[in-house]
This record gives structure tokens, C-alpha cells and sequence, in this order.
């Protein structure tokens, strides 16, 4: 069924302010009805848009609301940028009738392109306008090369999450060019929701690795009303876990160019953290993507992926399935590549890798490398 | 001038021993004279091939033939792949007429397909009856989807080294999917042969970064007859950097799907090592390196790449060039674009980095993200 309302207490829209050439939806306003409790974790980039560094000078606050513009990441452009980005909090706090600091803004698209904060500020009035409980044009607004808009929903302990992402493009580890947004009614203070969004990201979005580049906009943000019930942290991880699990599929789903989705599955590891370390070094191999496009069960890429970030891998006590064929085991190719090419043809598979170390696991989501991946990025964009 | 010999001392041959389906010269052999000192690096994958750890186990020995074959890496072969490498060794000492431990074994191919040692006995005899002072068979013979031989030379102190080398796919730092193979008749110990060709493959195999997956095979290896000059570590050094560096730079240009050279120039930084780490975190970026076959001068995905491995790289510091035109100086996009695009539209173009850091500087080559790349690497290969 499809996910249509925020929680209780959240309102957004979104509407077409002319930065994106196109003229469709690209800029989107999510407001609470009373201040409302945020955390938040953001890229590691250096290159960090002005927003991104806005956004985390502001944790800690209450937030009203959250401007979000598809079509120009506004980073790397230096003063204007960051003009631009208190333009704009400072134009929504009118509209909204909140403090400027009770504004926060995120920015997604082609990097190093000037923003124009009158283009945003002449449409915010539009999007204060038109705030409705639907999540469908706030949700539309945000997407870049995205294909579909990806909502997402659960309850825990009696709190409900909603959440809405956008992906597509220049997806790694420490969530690059995506953008998350949850309200929950869960009642917590900023600390615990800092603690639950942070885990909940290393467990979901930071295991989707789809072409290794990490973005300057990166942003996974939760707001909270706090009018629902009192949630322990365990609880608070779940709901906001099972929402940023699900969004991080769509995403999966929806790479930019590519066909079908990989499930890097890596068990029997000393420790969760090592598994994810692999299995990343495995999504993030151009060569295994490659084959995954062509439906080559080409498992020798996926070992020697995995053998540039574990020197000490032992091969002896190593084996690697594609669907349900094992075709590597503990050391000795077993010759068998027919059920797997088969696998692989579809829409979405899986290669297991089992390593003998101990019984930790964890799974990275990726896509294939297709040429229409090529064809989209060497478009001309600035 | 084309090279067309090697070192006095040195002989080759290049046959077809039917492992490549095409019936392409595919076994190489190179026999020294007398026994020569040699040395080498090799890749530091987990996964690396049987013929490497062979390889590895003799370094210290001195050597009289190298056997290499294309088509086939015998990488993740288990026992029977390791039983080919030493049937390999023992076939050629046959026909050398020396020791097993004399000779050493290189393999490039896909991975995990079983290496059938009869095919190679069976041609080695003809390999060592075409024995002669050309390169030409022996370059064609290790290729795979190199598009044209590999062959370079200078001369250092008064000693020649000449190199001869395959690269095209699977290139990154630690010399991914690369063999190549240098003779001179400098007298050097092994110790010091060794410290050079690590010294000269850091400065320049180590600098060149294709397509950021590691492969199980390469090999730098250097074998000196001793029957010239003494050398002393700095002219050892410059000849082997020099072969090496022309060799590394034939391989950037004839990388596999790449239509153009990238040089990525990274200068003012705090050491070399950080100039180059930086350079290859620009060269690792598939957005970049598909911006780069677009001809698109999107300077912010160089300031990107750059920001993930340098956390704390202070943007108003930074200052981004293509060709002749800066695009983005100490914090601010200059607006300038045209002649970027029009630099990055030939066949080769520099991206300059200047950080304000230090002195340091150094070069990554690398090539453009094509659709033909992603077409040559799903084709199924086993």
C-alpha cells in the first residue's frame, strides 16, 4: 500500500521554483506544526555544501521547518552559496512565521552551479500555500535522476515513522547524494534521536554502495513532534531502522542506470563491521558491477575485490555462491556457473560469500554498471 | 623510434599455445643467457595468483627464464592451478636446460577458469626454438585487451634497461592487472635491484589508477645480466623510473573503453604522498571519470572525489584548473567553463589541483569512464 500522509503534526509541499530547467517540481518545504526535536547525520566530505554546514550548526535547536531544493546542490560556491542558503532560511521563517534558526535547508544536484535564492525565495510563498498532510509533491520535489519517489512507513512501540528519500546517483558509504527525511511522533530527546538515527544509518543507507562516489549534500534527518509515546532507545532504533532499511532498497532499486539489484551477502565474518568492509570493497568493484550487467558469473572479481581490503584473506576457508550455486569452495572452484548466470539474469540476485572467520554478517545493497550509467554522467551539466 | 630489442644477454619468443579461444600468440617466454640476478613487486591482493606466490618464493634465486601466459590468470584456482604453475616451471627448465627454481611464472587472464598445463607444455617447445633478441612476438604474446604492445628504453650510467609491458583493464595503485617486465645489463645486487624497481614502480605504475580494482596478478619484475656498468641506487633508479613511467603511460593511453588521457596534477601539497593519494581519489571517481568522456568540465565532482579522503581539505585554499583555465580558485567558481570543455574534448587533457599546502606535488594518469568499458566487461567470460 502505498505510503500518502506524514505523521500527525507534519505538513510539506512542493513546487516548481524554476531551478530545475525542466520546470518540474524542485523545491519542497516539510513544516511541523509545533517546534519540533531533530537530529541529524550529514556527509563527511570535505567539499560539504553551505547547507550541510548550516544544518549541523543548527543541531541541537528546534527546527519548524526543513527547505529542500532538487536541481543545484549549492555546493562548492563559496560566498554566494552560503548567501544563499541563509536567503533562504531567513525567506521560510517569514513565510512560516519561526525564527530563522528554526530553518533548516538542504540542497541536492549539480555541484559548483550558482543558486539563485530569489528563484527559492519568489516560490516559497507558493509552497507555504500549498502545505497539506500528503507526503506526494514534497516527495516528488526532492528526486534528482530518481525515477519514482520512495516513502516509506512503520510503527514501534506505538510511534509511527514516516520517512522520504531521494537517491539515484553517487551513492556510498556515508550515504552520498541522498537525502532522508523522518517525522515520527515518537516523544525523545534530541540526544536519543542523534544516537538511534546514527545507528540506524551505519545499519541501512551506509550499507548501499552503489557507484562509490560520496556526495557533498549528503542528509538523514529525523523530526520529531513528540506527541506520541515515550520510546526507549531500542525502540527508536527499530522504527527508524525499518524505515531507513526500506528507503534504502528503493534506492537500490532505482540506481541511476542501473537493471537490477545485488544483494552482497557476507557471512561467517569476525565481526559485522568486517563483513560490511567487504562486501562494500565488492559493490564497489567496477569490474564485478560489469559483469553483474551481463549476467557473467564472473565470482573470481568478487574475491579479488575482496582481497584488496583483507590482505590476510584466506581463499582456503572462503566460498562464494551466486543465487543458490555455490561456485568457490574453501579454496577450489567447483566448476558450476549455470544456475548462476541463470540467477543473475534476473531483476535482482544475491552472491553469498562465506568466510569460515566467525559468525557475523551484513549486507550491502548495490546495482549493476550499465552503460546508460556512463551515458547519464558524461551528459553535460553545468 | 620503435624498440625492437632487448639487452644483449636477453632473448624472447611470443607463440600461440591455444589457451585465447582466438588463436592469438599467447605464451611468452624470456631467457637470459646465464643466470641473472633479478627482482620485482607484485600485487598485494589477498587473492593473488599462484604463479605470484611461486614467484615471490623466489625472489633471492637467481633466474634464467620467465614463461608467461595470456588468456588465463590461474587466479582462484585452487590446487590444480598450483600444480600448473610448477608442471609450467618444470616444462621450461626442460627446455632451457636449467633449474626448476630458475624459472619463474607470470599468468594474465580471467579469473577462476582452470589453466590447462598440457597446452603450455605443449608450445614451450616451440617457444624456445624461436628464441630470438626481438621483443616483437614476446610484447604481442602477454596482451589482452591491450589494443598495441608496450615497449620502452633508456639508457643510465652507461647501462640499458629496456621494459616491455600489458596493462588495459584492472589498473589501479598497486598495480592492478599489469605485468611488465624489464631487462638491463646494469651490474646491481638483487638487494639493490629490489630497492629500485620499489622505489621507480611507487613513482610511476603506482600513479597510474585506470579503473580502481586491484587485480590477483601484476608483476614488476626486473632482470639484470650484470654484464654492463655498475650502477650505483641513483642512476639504478632513473633508468628503471624512466622505462617504468614510459610504460605507464602507453597503458593510461591505450586503457580499456578510454578514448582520452586524464592527467590529474596535484600541487602545493604537504608531501608527495599526499599529492598522490588525492590524485587517485579524483582518478577512483566514476562521475569524474564519466564527466571526463563528456568532455564536461565539472570541476566540483574533482573537489568531491577529493573531499572524501582528505576530511578535513580546506576548500579556500583550493584552487582547480583544466587545461590553461582555472574554474575555481581558493573557494570561489570563477564561472569560467569554455575553454575547459574545449581542453577536455581531445585526446588528452591535465585537471591541476593547487592546494596551498606545501611544496609537494605529483601526477595521477588515468582515462575517461566509457559505455565500451562497461560493454567489454560484462561480455561473459567464462
Amino acid at each position: 500500500m502505498a505510503v500518502t500522509r506524514w505523521v500527525d503534526g507534519f505538513t510539506s509541499a512542493g513546487v516548481a521554483a524554476g531551478i530545475k530547467p525542466s520546470g518540474d517540481l524542485d523545491l519542497g518545504m516539510l513544516v511541523t506544526e509545533r517546534p519540533a526535536t531533530w537530529a541529524g547525520t550529514f556527509t563527511r566530505n570535505a567539499a560539504a555544501a553551505a547547507c550541510v554546514k548550516w544544518n549541523r550548526a543548527h543541531l541541537g535547536h528546534r527546527t519548524r521547518a526543513l527547505v529542500v531544493n532538487s536541481g543545484n546542490a549549492n555546493a562548492c560556491t563559496g560566498r554566494a552559496g552560503r548567501d544563499t542558503v541563509e536567503a533562504t532560511a531567513a525567506a521560510a521563517a517569514g513565510q512560516i512565521g519561526c525564527s530563522v534558526d528554526e530553518v533548516l535547508v538542504c540542497s541536492t544536484g549539480p555541484i559548483g552551479v550558482p543558486l539563485d535564492a530569489g528563484l527559492i525565495a519568489g516560490a516559497l510563498p507558493a509552497a507555504a500555500g500549498s502545505l497539506t498532510a500528503s507526503v506526494e509533491d514534497f516527495s516528488r520535489s526532492i528526486l534528482t535522476t530518481d525515477t519514482f519517489p520512495k516513502v516509506s512507513t512503520t510503527l514501534s512501540g506505538g510511534a509511527s515513522v514516516t520517512g522520504v528519500a531521494k537517491g539515484a546517483a553517487m551513492i556510498a558509504p556515508n550515504m552520498a547524494t541522498m537525502l532522508a527525511f523522518l517525522g515520527t511522533n515518537a516523544d525523545a530527546s534530541a540526544d536519543a534521536l542523534q544516537a538511534a538515527v546514527g545507528w540506524a544509518v551505519d545499519r541501512s543507507f551506509n550499507r548501499l554502495c552503489l557507484d562509490g562516489c560520496e556526495s557533498t549534500n549528503d542528509s538523514v534527518m529525523v523530526f520529531s513532534t513528540g506527541a506520541g509515546p515515550k520510546l526507549g532507545q531500542d525502540e527508536l532504533r527499530a522504527g527508524l531502522l525499518e524505515v531507513c532499511s526500506q528507503l534504502a532498497l528503493k534506492m537500490a532499486r532505482d540506481a541511476e542506470g542501473g537493471t537490477k539489484l545485488v544483494r552482497i551477502r557476507i557471512e561467517g565474518a569476525g565481526t559485522e563491521g568486517h563483513a560490511a568492509e567487504l562486501g562494500r570493497a565488492v559493490a564497489r568493484s567496477n569490474l564485478w558491477r560489469a559483469a553483474a550487467h551481463g549476467a557473467d558469473p564472473n565470482w573470481g572479481r568478487v574475491l579479488a575485490a575482496m582481497g584488496t581490503v583483507d590482505r590476510q584473506l584466506d581463499l582456503e576457508r572462503t566460498s562464494v555462491a551466486i543465487g543458490d550455486e555455490v561456485l568457490y569452495s574453501k579454496g577450489e572452484p567447483t566448476g558450476l556457473l549455470g544456475a548462476a548466470a541463470a540467477a543473475m539474469s534476473g531483476d535482482e540476485f544475491a552472491v553469498s560469500v562465506v568466510l569460515d572467520q566467525g559468525d557475523a554478517a551484513a549486507e550491502i545493497l548495490t546495482a549493476d554498471l550499465s552503460e546508460e550509467y556512463v551515458t547519464l554522467n558524461a551528459e553535460v551539466t553545468t
